[in-house]
């Protein structure tokens, strides 16, 4: 029983990097988790069609693992002029210190667009023939997990409740990963509020599982052996880790991200929509404290992550980490840097050493 | 190593019925938990000294295995003329509904009265030779616990953060239990705030376990044998479990509340603090629905709490669970309707079935 997300995923434990966005999932990482025998995941959310259709390539080049993309599945949304203004306002006082122009430069993305490149995604997912697809903030249209299906690619959905777990597996998806409220980066929630979605993995896993058929993952929170047994004994059958292997030396996380969380103060990161118009965990820093007061009112995602975009870029390159998106998970403080092997092998003898077998 | 908190407790399993106040913890659920070969804990923080002496007395007159006391530790507040004002306008349709007057008869505790009444509290503890006694909200002053301690009473600390439990260690406690925001009832936060309090166990355990070398038993969430060996996983050594214990026929829960648990939806609670001024996981109703928008702006503990207990005391009585506090943690739904025994049974057996000994 605890084997069959393992088979399933065709790999030899049940470990998944969490596809993490933003040049974290290097070709190099993922083929390194592989290696150990985890399951790399290319966090594609923010790539082209033909970015992603390359690195498929890459990592197929390097193994002939498993290994899966994740899609952002895309929502629609509402924005109006005056929430761009009052964004605007927000962000100039950073674009000041950073020195940007005062008229962003980003045209706001529009849902067709979006809906567009989704659909060349999927169609490069099955071109490729990449083995497991995963997706977030939705469910895809039955027409589109028909045909993933019918190429016999494996499908993941992302839960943050139990009604949304519910429908993933109505919907036909195979594996589901439950996202606890200690995660890092986005939340997931797309049939409950976020105030609704904000669920411990202690109360969340088994709630869901007791609720399914199919095989539950767990994320959020979750750094070494102990929480793999912890939510192997809660009922899910693997572990999704992010914060883990965003500091390992493979990742591709920018490296003043990568040291932000290893000098992380214990249990010290917030949730805000200010980045990106989605809630999403990080290390508490300026951009998020500015930006606080307001956060409610400002545009929904993907507008207000086009806002800030270039924001994030100069921050990044200028080496000012108070004003970039520092994701993390609520165990920051326990992340070290290493390498993926050693945390791949530190995890599974700590399994062993609480008596579980993976 | 994972007998340690049982064998200082003095009980035959680590685990521990949480001390919710408010009439829950009756005599009889006390004696059923130790009967069952748990711990069971008189929630004292809101009775008398008097009254305290009493339900000691008759614990022991019942049982000689061991219990516990838990008493709030009483917190400076400060308040305004304005808060009182606001708040009562608030919850002026409320009281209306109720058929209460619109003056509340309450007058405002004072500090110097609540920190009397935790002195005389102590005294009991001490005369009537409880062996046991927990913290919420704080940390006593140093005399306070070496006077306990001089009378071989074990302490127990409750903490929310990594730096609550240190300082928890470092006043000379004997346990610290720590509070995922998966917790029902009130938020023992007391350093940090409650936007930094609320960590989800799967992550709070082993960064706290990591920091310090007393035994640490997790609560909320947890409500069977699952959550127990995932703890137990984590590096806690117990669990203390709130919402288990609160609907088993031996609690003396208003009716009113254990039927709103036990029709929970899946994962529908929230965090409020307009029943008392404090940060309180409870179920969904009609008065923190009223009370939201402003309920930043409310009077702190236990200065709210003072002006909404009629209102609280007539929902009770007049059938209304809209109005009164459904405290409950986020695994609500999995709760039942059971004996102590059968639930205590349950959970050993299932910790057997995981492959764990307690």
């Amino acid at each position: 029983m605890l084997h069959t997300v393992a088979s399933l995923l065709k790999v030899k434990y049940p470990i998944i990097q969490a596809p993490m966005a933003g040049g974290i999932t290097t070709t190099h990482l993922i083929t390194e988790v592989a290696n150990a025998g985890g399951l790399g995941m290319i966090g594609a959310g923010y790539l082209s069609p033909d970015q992603l259709r390359q690195q498929v390539n890459d990592v197929q080049e390097v193994t002939s693992s498993p290994f899966g993309v994740n899609l952002f599945v895309p929502n629609e949304f509402h924005v109006t002029e005056e929430e761009i203004t009052l964004s605007n306002d927000q962000l100039a006082p950073i674009r000041n210190q950073l020195q940007l122009s005062q008229k962003p430069s980003n045209k706001n993305p529009e849902f067709n667009d979006l809906h567009n490149t989704f659909l060349e995604q999927i169609d490069v997912v099955i071109e490729e023939q990449v083995p497991i697809c995963s997706f977030t903030f939705g469910i895809p249209s039955e027409q589109v997990i028909n045909r993933l299906k019918q190429h016999g690619i494996l499908l993941i959905g992302t839960a943050t409740t139990v009604k949304e777990a519910i429908a993933i597996e109505k919907a036909g998806m195979d594996i589901i990963v439950v996202q606890g409220s200690e995660a890092g980066g986005h939340r997931g929630n797309f049939l409950d509020s976020y105030d609704n979605s904000m669920i411990g993995l202690m109360a969340l896993i088994p709630q869901v599982v007791d609720m399914v058929n199919v095989p539950v993952i767990a994320a959020g929170g979750i750094m070494d052996g102990r929480g793999l047994v912890a939510s192997l004994s809660l009922g899910a059958q693997g572990a999704q880790m992010g914060t883990a292997f965003l500091t390992c030396e493979e990742s591709g996380a920018n490296e003043l991200h990568k040291a932000a969380i290893l000098h992380a103060e214990e249990d010290r990161t917030v949730v805000t929509r200010a980045f990106s118009g989605k809630w999403a965990r990080g290390i508490q820093n300026e951009f998020i404290s500015t930006m606080q007061e307001k956060e409610h009112l400002l545009p929904d995602f993907p507008v207000q992550n086009s806002l800030t975009k270039e924001i994030r870029k100069a921050a990044a390159s200028q080496g000012k980490p108070e004003f970039m998106s520092l994701w993390a998970g609520q165990n920051a403080s326990m992340a070290k840097k290493q390498t993926i092997q050693t945390l791949m092998q530190s995890i599974v003898e700590e399994v062993k050493r609480l008596g579980y077998s993976i």
